[in-house]
């Protein structure tokens, strides 16, 4: 028998409660011992509710009870999630999480923590939501070397830009219809601007480093200027637009970004729609392998939660190794990464020179046009450094759109 | 310093010892401790190979080595496989494998036996080839009851039906070009009549039951009969016909079988083509999840097996868990599986009551067209027993095809 804690009773806590209600034979099967929740902390009380009787208001109940040996934390945020953490695992406790926000931020040094002291320090359900992609990318892409991870990361954004591909609807209008749903938050920014996506790409790009890559220092641009506009482009050129949180190794340096790419029929997530999610590995000896699933959601989230579970349970007193050293990964500066721009601007008609400009700019590129759409020019650059496209950019004033393409 | 051994040095084989040359570093890393080849089995000389010093031909000279700890296994077929994984497990020394025949043959043994001697038996390039499939069967989707399991997993006859749909070519001629392009055996019949896929379907199933699933006992039919013709209405219908390996669970009960199925836009295995394989697990919280990537190549097989290798490094006298156990999984019969048939036969005209007969027969069906295809019948049935279906189709003569359709 083993017990554990429940910290947080929101939305992936009591996922994690019902989860290992519903299935508890087959877990303890998988675990090899009985696993018993002992305790649920949370602020709220929950009166009539199957936890009132093991709900506790105070974390060092949990801290100072020898008998829990696996902390569930399902809280969200930096803090208190990461003093919590800190002392749990200081304290001989295994703890397994879905709290992105902690992981990318303190990852390393939690990690540090649990190997010294021989436990564990899980998040599975941090990136990919239900997905399996942080075990596999630490226990089963072992003999490669991972050259490119790229994912479809946030299940808000993918449905969003999924709904506009598919109706020709405005951001805004799907935004509201999303937020109706429960699939958008009231507050959209963390989604929409591609800051959850950031963390995401930061700890896989993390785990496939094995060191310290700080979100704050990935270029990241979310979905909020695409317009209906752009779609059409899109959809003449038998592509999608979709948010990635992408990191490429070029000339063995990692490049990592989060922004909207306008990806064609051939690439490995051109079928993830709607709220699902897809991560995209390419290995030196593996060749590609994507993985896919629900990237939220109560269950599956906590599915993965329980999937650490028992993972810690069968490894109790035990580290996994996982490598994330503290030490900063040395990423590629944004301006030196090379990409094809897609640029939409207004067109200034036959009296202007505005083509020999775009052409003395950007050279030969490639003129496209969306059936209905007037006044404008739209063109796919040749690849170019970020830095010269910039450059390059502020020559021209209306520009409507750009979106980087990979295709 | 972890010595191993590697039997037989033929594309996998070889494969092993290039992937461990190439990526020593990071797979040393990985694994805690440096991995060496100590020694190479293989019936053949290889003069003037990098392998040519550590060659042995006869086994028993690994097997009384106490410094080989680890054993990869890339021989193929049952024996000898069997009889040295079998001697090497009891010795103590841990095995990995990419023998899909013996792990499908005997796995619940070997496994029981490498749990007795703490060591372990790793089979991940056993299925998918490079996808990682096993062991996150075994580590990760541990929070689910798995209700299905279904999978495009051969290369080679998914190669041919990609090219059938693609280029409207017969079966025949396709099959000549992936036999001169190598993606086809010479005797094709392994592959073509879906006894590789059979082996691998009742592997994964067996995991996701507990309990030996004999690959004798899955009701298996390959792609030989599949025409261009068929292809036409797939394409009328928007749909693809696909070779799936399948298990699901219906009322409690896991039906198994290998089939060429049509299978729709919707399908989350329908943009896995060419030689690629796919996974789809569906869980009762974790809902939908797929795995994809290359089903075989060398690299991609090889990078599957040093996985292992560095588990079974990080693993060394501790058996990681496997529940295989050795009792008979009970499946449900064929007979009794429910599916929808797409049927096509010889149209006699109205002077003939075939309708009749066919709405006596299968109720309501829905008739289908092709552009150019003529004299000819097509519909798609109501779900039906497979029994019952069968009885039925005897009291047509003149059927062209019948094709499962799952959409």
């Amino acid at each position: 028998m083993v017990k554990i804690a429940v910290l947080g009773y929101g939305t992936v806590g009591s996922g994690v409660v019902e989860v290992i209600d519903r299935n508890h034979e087959s877990i303890n099967k998988r675990a090899g011992q009985d696993i018993e929740i002992k305790y649920v902390l949370d602020l709220r009380d929950f009166p009539g509710d199957p936890v009132e009787n093991i709900l506790v208001h105070d974390f060092d109940i949990i801290l100072k009870d020898p008998e829990v040996k696996i902390i569930a934390e399902a809280m969200g945020g930096v803090e208190p999630a990461y003093t919590f953490t800190k002392s749990a695992l200081l304290a001989g406790k295994s703890v397994c999480t879905s709290n992105k926000e902690l992981v990318a931020a303190h990852g390393a040094e939690l990690l540090e923590i649990a190997k010294e002291k021989k436990v564990n320090y899980l998040f599975e359900a941090s990136v990919g939501g239900g997905i399996p992609i942080i075990r596999p990318l630490n226990s089963s892409l072992t003999a490669d070397e991972i050259t490119e991870i790229t994912g479809i990361l946030n299940g808000t954004t993918n449905y969003i830009l999924t709904e506009m591909a598919e109706k020709g609807s405005a951001f805004d209008d799907v935004l509201k219809v999303a937020q109706d749903k429960g699939y958008a938050e009231r507050n959209p920014e963390a989604d929409v601007e591609g800051y959850d996506a950031c963390r995401k790409i930061a700890i896989l790009t993390s785990l496939v480093t094995g060191a310290q890559v700080d979100y704050q220092d990935i270029h990241t641009e979310g979905i909020t200027k695409i317009s209906d506009i752009d779609f059409k482009y899109a959809k003449e050129l038998k592509a999608s637009i979709k948010l990635l949180g992408m990191s490429k190794k070029v000339d063995g340096v990692f490049y990592s970004m989060v922004a909207p790419y306008m990806i064609g029929q051939n690439h490995p997530l051109i079928g993830v729609n709607g709220v699902f999610n897809g991560i995209f590995v390419h290995g030196n000896v593996l060749d590609d392998v994507m993985f896919y699933g629900r990237g939220a959601g109560k269950l599956p989230t906590a599915s993965a939660v329980v999937s650490d579970i028992v993972d810690a349970v069968k490894h109790l007193n035990v580290n996994i190794m996982t490598i994330w050293e503290r030490r900063k990964s040395s990423l590629g500066s944004f301006e030196e990464c090379t990409n094809k721009f897609f640029v939409r601007m207004k067109d200034k008609g036959l009296d202007d020179d505005q083509m020999v400009t775009i052409k003395e700019a950007f050279g030969d590129v490639l003129y496209v046009k969306a059936p209905g759409v007037k006044d404008e020019l739209a063109f796919i650059t040749n690849p170019i450094k970020e830095e010269e496209f910039a450059e390059h950019l502020k020559k021209f004033d209306d520009v409507y759109s750009v979106i980087r393409v990979d295709f």
